[in-house]
């Protein structure tokens, strides 16, 4: 079965119709996807790269893009969601985390569901501990191990790995080291897994 | 019939898709666009909104997803054209002029077609005569029209009201007061002048 990198950062707003979709496109297509959580702040800062802020025509649009779309995948999110997200850095740690330990995609998608959803910012409280006691881990291990050096570490490697292949922004998809951009390129990635061209 | 507002500068990138293939799907879908050139370099720097000025990452996954969707359209581009365009005010003073007269669709096609496909920069000479005279426009007079105070003002106001309705960037879609950016988006623009929702 074909295998897509899917990279991604807790704190993208467009990763939002991503990870909501990501399952039943997935089974459609066949194709496994690699959640693979990295920090997308620290890439965006360290390449001048700052999509929103100080921007309100472009944020305008690309809330009132996200609603059209969200109603196109059956999704009914809460616009505009908190954004930027404070907690940026330790919802990604969780996330790497729980890509080791085997519910990164399950907690990715209660905390995405939280926050545009219910209007609670991911990466920081009520979000952290109503998603991951949804998912069945326990917050204050979970929250203890995501804040150690070790993961610190995780969440850096991962960053520089994704910087190495030319990743800029969230979310990505990586296929036979072609780099797709935007929820709006899924199809164009699926595309290219299948016959290394867009259909 | 249902019409859209496209409004484009030449000098966009992706704008070149839409250029090339806009007839077909116009044709297609039953839909009239209506072609309004403005400044969008002007309205980038007002809005401090610089896409891909040093952001190497960014350009150079903007060039593929060029590359790779032109071909999904049966266009052959020469990637990279030239960027940006010196000469990016003139061409669009050109465009503008066009439109008034019944030829900046023609223009506008013939101009990127030599920009993205022979290499030769969009607003300077050999294309701004070359383009003229392929679609039977004589370039003396054109060009001196386009330098018209008259004509400069043309599209100052066409770029304030494409800045008035919330336009930032090129190619955008405008259909009943809803905005949509980006060649990507076209056919979210054709479901909204059908049903007022995505498809």
């Amino acid at each position: 079965m074909a295998t897509i990198d899917f990279w991604y950062s807790i704190g993208s707003t467009y990763s939002y119709l991503t990870v909501k979709r990501l399952p039943s496109v997935a089974q459609a297509a066949g194709i496994t996807f690699r959640w693979r959580p990295f920090n997308v702040r620290h890439v965006m800062v360290a390449q001048n790269n700052i999509p929103f802020k100080d921007k309100p025509e472009k944020t305008a649009h690309m809330w009132r893009d996200i609603e059209r779309r969200a109603a196109r995948y059956g999704l009914n999110p809460s616009i505009p969601a908190p954004y930027p997200l404070p907690g940026l850095v330790l919802a990604n740690q969780v996330a790497i985390l729980g890509a080791e330990e085997g519910w990164g995609e399950a907690y990715t998608r209660a905390t995405y569901s939280r926050w545009f959803e219910a209007g609670h910012p991911a990466g920081e409280e009520p979000n952290l501990s109503g998603s991951l006691i949804e998912i069945g881990q326990d917050p204050l291990r979970v929250l203890e191990a995501a804040r150690s050096a070790r993961v610190v570490e995780a969440l850096s490697i991962a960053t520089r790995e994704a910087m190495e292949i030319g990743v800029f922004g969230s979310p990505t998809f990586v296929v036979d080291g072609e780099l797709f951009w935007g929820d709006d390129r899924l199809q164009d990635a699926i595309d290219w897994s299948r016959a290394g061209k867009l259909a």
